[in-house]
């Protein structure tokens, strides 16, 4: 049995997007961390809801919320569709959510207008996307996708101290054995057809090229690396200019050639230094080390290793004209993640059906889509964030650039579900 | 009465300065902040050691140690010498202690070689220097020189939260009342005919130019201002190249620029960036702001300002290119200190007689010598530091070193007190 729909689509996801910020720890904007009280509320929230609009509930082991609306033939793999349900500290109430709310309301208007699809249609509340609470991302597209087999809640604490095992068993979940709150035991899945994420740019590219729909042809890869640049600290005041080997002015070449060669390289290129630490950071001594963060993204992965190649070979070069060393410790390299051409061109062409000015673009920004990608046909889809802004209380989307999402997922979700292929 | 020498000058003074250091704080080279009990214990020892030499020793309100040799003419006005006894935290031997130990050892040398000058020869053990227990400098020669009244005292506390006024209390000083360790009343003194001190250059100049003694023509002023760049925080993965406001980059580039007009303004310029802090400084956020120091220095007060005013002028320049904006904030302004011209030809003089190597150089370090400067001909010597290395345990310089401007000290002070004008 379901709920009838007694609004638009749009009026009804905007509905669930409020009630679903109220689950916020104290603070502006919406905090909502891994396996705390609020986390807890809003899983609970969105499952009555998905049961009032007769999904049927299951929820896995480490917290991530499924509703799934029974085609005619069980046996077909399921379309799948949905976001991450935790924030960033003092985040919006968009990124993320918005996903899950334009899922369940889709579900809820394809159910009410088409009655049962053919193909399974499903949405999830992935419990974990940020890496916010604890040092980790994608707890929970990481276990449906087998990236993550459980192991790693034993030695990853959050900022207390407190162990994501204990985290995870004071919700309730994490044990087989607990009947509390989990429902189904598997958590890696092989039931899925296609994933479909919807959510909000977190970029300014849609919005200043005056684009409802983005399409994401790929999600970016990402290198990032330490770079510790070591000179000699003196005395500001008795060391000749002549006679220095300042690591902060060093590194400032460095970043001005970063910037540079990015900039010559062209979109969807970017290189960012967003971290620096000086040592030892005084008014009047001569910095003898800089160490600084170094991100770089693309969405090909033999472009982001060129770039990458090039641009520490020229640090280094810059480190031995100065009379500096530099040492480089590599901290992350994530792969690009292409999305599937064909949904790409399902997407383009539902937009010019139903009007839409929409651009193909890469998601610089990670998302649980990159961890599917590789596992069965995915598909992103992009609206506006105006100025850009995200990870923070003044993340905003308009209600007509919300609902041409929904109304575009929509769309592609009865084309997955509904057709006979 | 005095204890006859019996020993060279040079080992005397080494001894002496052996001593000295061995009133400590706890750790790694020595730390003597002001009114502490290491710092209460050495003006004690170098009180104990000038009487010991024969000289007439007085303290005053704020910890100056003086130790006079009274001339036959007792009512000329008073040739002084000296140095500062404190140190900074894990300081070297050296920096302050040495011309203190060639002070006392050069009027013990002139006492016992040539009796009774003709005017007063006095020492002195300036109380502090530094800046490193409270947050200000000179509370010794700043006093004898009329910059400070003592009403700085109760507004200035150290990291503990113990005020000045407090701090001297406990260690019996401060009060005109209490007669516990101070003396003489009076603080400012207008009886002194001329000041020469001697201390370790703490750069890198006379080592690297292969010679003994640095004759300083003038110790250089300084400007220094805290820079603020705004820009605006941003996704490093969803932020193209081109849309940004990257503060972090921009500030690079008005680092280099800074570098680059200095290297070419020539020496005696220096200009610095020590400190340098970024907000929010997360490896995948574009840096918003950035607020750096500028430490600007030369001998020159026309210079310094026109140096200023054009460094800051450009970065007006690359901020407003960017769309960044820059906020400017003063922090200090000393102006240089020009020694006395007919002492330096002195010095000259005496070096070439003694036959050392020598060259005319200018201070970028601050010094006691420079509140004398505006008010009596006032002197400054300088003699190697071992890689230019100073405020720190390495400090070192050689005994040859340091007994080569004992001797220049002892005949410019031979030729102060003893000749007749």
């Amino acid at each position: 049995m379901s709920t009838p729909m007694t609004q638009t689509p749009a009026s009804e996801m905007m509905k669930l997007l409020d009630d679903l910020s109220i689950f916020s720890a104290p603070g502006s904007g919406v905090t909502r961390l891994l396996y705390t009280s609020e986390w807890s509320q809003a899983q609970l929230f969105l499952q009555e809801r998905m049961a009032g609009f007769g999904l049927k509930v299951e929820t896995d082991k480490v917290g991530n919320v499924y509703g799934r609306l029974v085609g005619r033939n069980p046996d077909d793999k399921v379309i799948l569709t949905g976001s991450h349900v935790d924030t960033v500290v003092n985040g919006g109430k968009y990124d993320g959510a918005y996903g899950i709310a334009a899922a369940i309301t889709a579900i809820h208007y394809l159910h009410e207008t088409f009655g049962q699809p053919l193909r399974s249609l499903e949405v999830v509340s992935f419990c974990e996307e940020e890496g916010s609470r604890f040092p980790l991302t994608f707890w929970g597209s990481g276990h449906v996708t087998g990236m993550y087999d459980g192991s790693e809640a034993d030695t990853c604490a959050d900022s207390e101290g407190i162990t994501l095992r204990t985290a995870m068993a004071e919700c309730g979940y994490g044990s087989s054995d607990d009947t509390m709150n989990q429902s189904i035991d598997l958590i890696k899945r092989d039931d899925i057809k296609a994933f479909v994420e919807l959510h909000i740019e977190q970029g300014i590219l849609l919005e200043k090229t005056s684009k409802q729909i983005g399409i994401v042809q790929a999600i970016a890869g990402q290198r990032r690396f330490t770079v510790r640049v070591s000179g000699t600290a003196n005395h500001a005041g008795t060391t000749p200019m002549n006679m220095r080997a300042d690591a902060l002015t060093g590194t400032a070449e460095m970043l001005l050639l970063l910037e540079r060669l990015a900039g010559e390289a062209g979109e969807p290129l970017v290189a960012t230094s967003g971290r620096l630490e000086i040592i030892p950071n005084t008014p009047n001594v001569i910095p003898g080390e800089v160490q600084f963060t170094l991100d770089i993204r693309h969405s090909e992965a033999e472009k982001l290793e060129r770039f990458c190649t090039d641009i520490l070979s020229a640090f280094n070069e810059i480190a031995a004209k100065r009379g500096l060393t530099m040492e480089l410790t590599p901290r992350l390299s994530a792969p690009p993640a292409p999305m599937n051409s064909e949904l790409c061109h399902d997407l383009e062409r539902i937009c010019q059906k139903q009007g839409r000015s929409y651009r193909n673009m890469v998601s610089g920004a990670g998302h649980d889509a990159q961890l599917f990608a590789p596992r069965c046909p995915t598909a992103m889809i992009f609206v506006p964030s105006r100025d850009g802004i995200s990870h923070s209380p003044a993340e905003y989307s308009s209600t007509e650039e919300l609902g041409a999402g929904l109304e575009v997922l929509t769309e592609l979700l009865y084309e997955l579900a509904y057709k006979e292929i």
